[in-house]
């Protein structure tokens, strides 16, 4: 068993959806473990974590305007409002989705559905570094160890 | 230290909430772990996983009650449309609640609350069999290892 | 490699986010592991999890009120109601946001972000013993184990 740890940063370019499947699949590989989890962990409190279908844009399209409509900008019950009218927005989706994320792998591949891809949600419309950990767990040789 | 994988698939017959405490218990209890963590990983963007209250079947009738409320299909906004009017929800519900879920254990007991279960969300109303990867990482005995 | 467990009992006073990142982060650096995870997990279905800001307190409490005007109380179609008017909209909170958190560590520190908190969040307005089970999971050497 061992450990191995180190950091993922993801720029983007205002609010949306950022694959990040293949770099955190990437980690893995190059990491000499063949069975284990991989966790996935977000240093911010403005952009999040989900797992969705990669394959048709149009649902990940749906899933942000849906969470728009919910937490709509310049609710007047803000009181937080000093950082710009997506900022408590921005807290808001990401309590409702996720911080971090664990995906269970072997042989190098992650095991995740045929649709499903690890996504860095971006709720500010400002571009950003985003800074991630990447943590594997595992196992170098199969079995009961 | 060691990792134990394994694959746990759930029929599901419609919208609603399954409990799979016991098969998740099960493959903790069949491993040789004495004291560690399990990670349940759900391979699907349509069905989700949460911990919910396993008493009282009305808390979770409530619950589901609520989310459709809060998600209807046949909003007039979604595009993603093709696979059927409860698909769009689905994946809304899903990044509402939680692709993962890591529980403690110690000598083969899940250490969850008194009335703590843990459930596979279906949101789609025709019947699947959900894939869930079930990892178990632990130590075969307790101490500082 | 090695887990090492323990309680982490939180005591509420009613609705609100209690911070336990340092709670946390001394059992991290209690333990003898330099680089890993720690698991918070929650054991109940009436309060949550949830990593938020921890600098400007207003962040917080528009965050609060956002989720209990999206789930209020005395909602007519709820039937789970003999627990008190606060308990069905508890688990609700509790399905949107998180019941188990993974944060990476290095040195006994948390490798949160600047501004980055762990918090409790206790969705019922009576004071609470809350129970919390923390698994600290790593290496006690750095490299490639």
């Amino acid at each position: 068993m061992a450990v191995q740890q180190q950091a993922l940063t993801v720029p983007t370019s205002g609010q949306g959806l950022y694959e990040i499947t293949d770099s955190v699949e990437r980690i893995v590989g190059e990491s000499d473990l063949l069975i284990g989890v991989v966790t996935v962990f977000c240093q911010h409190t403005s952009c999040s974590l989900v797992l969705m279908e990669n394959a048709d844009p149009t649902a990940r399209r749906d899933l942000e305007r849906w969470f728009s409509r919910l937490v709509p900008e310049n609710d007047r019950h803000f009181e937080h409002t000093m950082e710009g009218p997506d900022d408590m927005p921005s807290h808001i989706k990401m309590a409702l989705t996720r911080t971090s994320e664990t995906i269970p792998f072997t042989n190098g591949r992650l095991l995740l559905g045929t649709w499903q891809g690890l996504f860095l949600w971006e709720h500010r419309r400002h571009p950003h570094q985003r800074r991630l950990v990447v943590t594997v767990i595992g196992e170098k040789n199969h079995g009961r160890g």
